[in-house]
């Protein structure tokens, strides 16, 4: 019997892809008992590890982890061209069952139906590390350091454990590892012809609109930054509302002026102020100062880029209305990612034939896939969440969506692989 | 040579005031390096009470702890009549060094102008625990002890320390007192004649007004209260603008608004979040939840009630709008207190006779003195502090200010005294 892609089960593959995650979800995989907690270097994360090493050897896969941790599995010897399917699998800290983690089960699965049908597709999977920065507060830490977009000074002294303050580098050589082989870790793209990652989609497009995939033609870019307002601390009782410096107020003010803008921007534009914190933090006391976090994001540079200058420049003028002032620092930018013409093409193709609903739309969120699409032809699916809750324990998702990813992924790799021959 | 109230040396006071402020301004009496923190059963509160304790026994006075720690100072036996006064010597946990301790100081002062000029009037001085609320979370904690304002249950559940969770009762017995027999605490009013509390103002009206002296006849009174908002945790990258339940932009709403309502209450009303927390608290999500405190106080009950009722009104219709739901929790509230007209009026001739310059106003801050006002006929002296800022190691007081109001305090209790016999 010739081994079509119409001869896929797709209930085993389902099957395979529940037990994964559901296992992934017990108690030895994550630090809390309320959510998916799993960062680098912690007992849960390399029981994690584990699992993947264990599944992908029994496939006959090679298995190794760069020098920082970063999990790689091959089924052709180094030199040969492979391509490659994976995701992350730690999590944001109050995390769910799905995001990242599906991924590198559904890379797996790539991997397993390629056993089972015999079709010998050279692959690798990678399963990057740190990607939601829930250790060491660095977003896509891993891949970035893959892409050697870090400095080895950021990795020695200043990115540093949300946990105990001690350096990245420090925990990565007592759990084991060779930080200062870092720039090593750029080999892992050496071969790859091709990249696919899937991912849950964290938003509500593929479920209002009755899709099931979603192709990625392009990530979001983003600039993450803080505003702080200088104020002056005063009594709360005591201090006339006239005579006051309030911080918060700033803050307040640049929180409602933030969601304006980004509505503004359009086309997809969001802007997020997740964290503030005021001092004295007191009940009874004026906040002297303030200071929150902005996450604005867009496939449009000229939006969120624009949106970021504004916030900026209202938080000085808002401030300066009050008698106050403020900064505004960035803590890390990405421009927005194009994704490669062609294996978005292939797996178009590939998604019609399957007979699924799909649609080819843009990622809101960051992945990995942003730090490797200028070296390797890349490419996303996403398949829905629901009511696109994610970053929390109610995160929920169909593990037969990510099966028919695997399906879609796996006759992507065949048609690209064939025509790349 | 008649001891007549012209007779007292100022600059003498003064040089005993700086002495008192500055000994307690060091290294044994606070737990930072940055600013004043002191707080019940921890060593520098214990030195800060020997230091006091040291200075009225040279004096004469017969001095004691009650059984949760206030310290309570004589120089006539129980039975006998005598006029209170003094304040408390804890502080705000970024504090400065004359909020309260200067009172405690000034009080002393009286005691030492009393003895060197051979007056022999009737006194006590109280150093009231907890005012600040820094060990425990609660404002005037002593001083409510003693007014029997507070619960059992409370003392031994429900106050809880900041630093480790553990209870006001185990952390007093731990300090070698006797919380058991707290409702003794009520005992330390039992002879009391009158009482008057010096403070600094912690506003600007007497710098502005170029007065010296405030003499107070009402402190504001106050709700405090925390709004808790609760939205929808969502990825920021992901989630579209007009699919968020941010709780975070509710909490702005809000702060805003209490803005604006205490302006429009008038009459001194004041209004301020000085404690905001948003969960997860991570830039790359949208708060699910939000909390953020209220304190909101005045002299005029219509007018900050209303502040109180309007802001919980505001929320609930604010989050509404945004498909979320907002619960409104009264933490502790005080009615606004009417200070004592005949002690006012003492005061008043007192300080018209220093020929310096003085108003009569309210207190927008609370005090002890709010907790024994019903009891005992009461009032209070403020001085300027400079520019109003409190509760921050900025804070600036002249001792010389301190000393008039010794020598306005001493003339007052002379006259009422007398005239009592």
């Amino acid at each position: 019997m010739a081994t079509q892609s119409s001869s896929i089960d797709r209930a085993k593959s389902t099957e395979r892809l529940e037990r994964d995650i559901e296992t992934l979800a017990g108690p030895d995989y994550t630090r809390s008992d309320e959510a998916i907690q799993r960062y680098a270097y912690t007992p849960e994360y390399r029981n994690t590890l584990n699992y993947f090493k264990g599944e992908l050897e029994t496939l006959g896969f090679e298995v190794y982890e760069d020098p920082v941790g970063t999990l790689v599995a091959r089924n052709r010897p180094k030199g040969e061209k492979v391509f490659g399917v994976g995701s992350h699998c730690d999590s944001n800290r109050n995390g769910g069952k799905y995001d990242g983690t599906m991924g590198v089960a559904n890379a797996l699965e790539v991997c397993r139906l390629n056993h089972d049908l015999g079709l010998e597709l050279p692959l690798q999977l990678i399963s990057f590390l740190e990607e939601e920065g829930s250790g060491f507060g660095q977003m896509l830490l891993g891949s970035r350091i893959i892409a050697q977009r870090v400095t080895e000074e950021e990795l020695r002294e200043k990115f540093l454990a949300i946990d105990d303050g001690r350096s990245f580098w420090e925990h990565a050589k007592e759990a084991g590892y060779e930080p200062e082989r870092w720039q090593d870790s750029i080999h892992i793209l050496d071969d790859l012809a091709g990249w696919i990652e899937l991912h849950i989609e964290q938003a509500r497009v593929l479920q209002d609109t009755g899709n099931r995939i979603g192709i990625v033609g392009a990530i979001a870019g983003y600039v993450h930054a803080d505003i702080t307002v200088h104020g002056r601390g005063d009594h709360a009782g005591a201090t006339p509302m006239d005579f006051r410096q309030d911080a918060g107020l700033v803050a307040a003010e640049c929180m409602l002026e933030l969601e304006r803008l980004a509505k503004e921007a359009g086309k997809g534009t969001v802007g997020t102020v997740g964290e503030i914190e005021l001092r004295p933090n007191l009940i009874n006391a004026v906040p002297g100062k303030a200071r929150f976090s902005l996450d604005i994001r867009g496939v449009d540079e000229v939006g969120f880029r624009g949106a970021a200058r504004a916030i900026a420049d209202f938080a000085d003028e808002a401030a300066r209305r009050r008698s106050m002032t403020a900064e505004y620092a960035q803590r890390q930018t990405l421009s927005a990612t194009p994704l490669d013409g062609r294996v978005v093409a292939a797996l178009e193709e590939a998604a019609q034939t399957s007979g699924e609903p799909y649609i080819t739309m843009h990622s809101g969120a960051a992945h990995d896939t942003m730090s490797i699409a200028d070296r390797i032809p890349s490419a996303m699916v996403f398949v829905p969440c629901k009511d696109g809750i994610s970053h929390s324990p109610e995160e929920d998702a169909d593990p037969a969506d990510a099966a028919l990813g695997a399906e879609v992924m796996l006759n992507t790799i065949r048609s690209l692989t064939a025509a790349g021959q």
